[in-house]
């Protein structure tokens, strides 16, 4: 694929006004889908979300049809691959006010990042991250451009083996990984931390609430402690590209004590695996 | 001015890629200087914290050299205008991991605001905002451009006669307005929000707590209530650009009960003024 190809702003190919909003605040929103055969996945998850996401702060919605279109000419002939989809609120103006002229779209094409196949299949090493992510419940939920916290977070560890890192609240509650949802498996039931204060309400994650009402499997938002981790049967996350990943381990290093931090990949991980295939 | 002298990236005429860390997390910092006379203000206070965020956030700091280079290219025969810089990370790459490439300058001039002249005068209305500012101590201070919070704050209200909504903490502290510090003084003494949990550290506020100390004026960084300010002899706010606002009236519309919430622009207030000039 040429470069033209792989970014279209605004349907057209093109860099960005310095002046968006995106880039001048993290005042805009984002989705990455995940391209099999060039077709996005689960896109109907993805499409309510970046327009309720625009709802809540006050951004014109571009509209699914555009999106879509955006989407349909990055992934024509694009096999596997991963498709980001930013929406800022418009370019133009210097301060916080302002931003009143037409959204700004901005879709890009990448390739499918390579994890280890054994990831999916026999679970990953988490660990948790000192940064706690803070409480914002006008933001949560969202998969806004204001990503500093899971940066920073990412950047606490080096280690190739280790793949994610959890995030608590101020308060001890597990939230989230700094790419991904978690879920934890007890006694038969699904528990995975709310996410009305912080954290990005994943499309997976909306998919496995559903799943598990489906199959009336026994579902929970709640709150969770490292501890209400350690003690579950099976622990997983998930994200849009990944799909689900087993965790197999958490990292010790931070931890109070010595815990049997270790988890086999449980029968609801492989239920949803084979269900989101 | 032609629209290439307006803005620079990397030191040249140009638009930004979108894959930049900026607009793809707002994984940098900025500083918004005035220019008098085509000349910065205070710029040894703005170099000295775009250098400290870049410390903190890990990201390679350009060099005051080059930056000072972009601010006297826009600058000269600009008269009163507003420089922005912006250091993002990088560009390039998807996902929180990564941005180990070079960090990207982004300067542009923009017009002096046109903020009503009495405003510095005679004193400028202000009102409450009811988004909390949440507290994540590893921010705190900085100017980097996770801004969504003060998007949201400043998109509260529209008469055109309030200039400035303040933010508290969760715990209801007094933290900042949406684009500027607050001071208060009580018998003589200067009282400051503490900026260890959230808010970005003023080049003003450093130059003001800086003018109290060799003024020999007390002055202390503490927390501080709403009702600590309706207490307060004076109130005022400051910014790089806008110098210093003394607040002549808190909008009692989301206040409990009948306050007097007005004040006179106060001796201290104008001691600073005149000092700032």
């Amino acid at each position: 694929l040429g470069v033209s190809e792989r970014c279209l702003v605004d349907g057209r190919a093109g860099t960005v006004d310095p002046s968006d909003r995106g880039l001048q605040y993290g005042d805009g929103l984002f989705e990455t889908l995940p391209l099999i055969d060039g077709r996005a996945r689960r896109l109907e998850l993805h499409m309510a979300r970046l327009e309720e996401g625009c709802a809540r702060l006050g951004i014109a919605f571009p509209g699914r049809d555009t999106v879509l279109s955006d989407i349909a000419r990055l992934g024509a002939g694009a096999g596997r691959a991963v498709v980001k989809i930013i929406v800022t609120r418009a370019a133009g103006g210097r301060g916080y006010r302002g931003g009143d002229g037409e959204p700004t779209r901005i879709a890009t094409l990448h390739a499918w990042p390579d994890y280890p196949r054994a990831w999916a299949s026999e679970g990953v090493v988490v660990r948790l991250c000192a940064l706690r992510i803070a409480d914002q419940p006008v933001l949560a939920g969202l998969k806004h451009l204001n990503r500093l916290e899971q940066v920073l977070a990412r950047r606490e560890w080096h280690d190739e083996e280790i793949a994610e890192g959890l995030l608590c609240s101020p308060r001890g509650h597990v939230v989230c990984g700094t790419m991904s949802n978690v879920f934890a498996a007890r006694a038969g039931r699904l528990l995975t931390p709310r996410l009305d204060r912080s954290g990005v309400a994943g499309t997976v994650r909306s998919w496995v609430l559903d799943w598990a009402r489906r199959s009336a499997v026994p579902c929970e938002e709640t709150e969770l402690t490292v501890e209400d981790l350690l003690r579950a049967d099976e622990l997983f996350l998930t994200n849009a590209i990944i799909g689900l990943w087993p965790v197999k381990r958490l990292d010790d290093c931070q931890l109070p004590g010595q815990w049997p931090a270790r988890w086999p990949v449980g029968p609801l991980a492989r239920r949803i695996l084979q269900a989101l295939d």
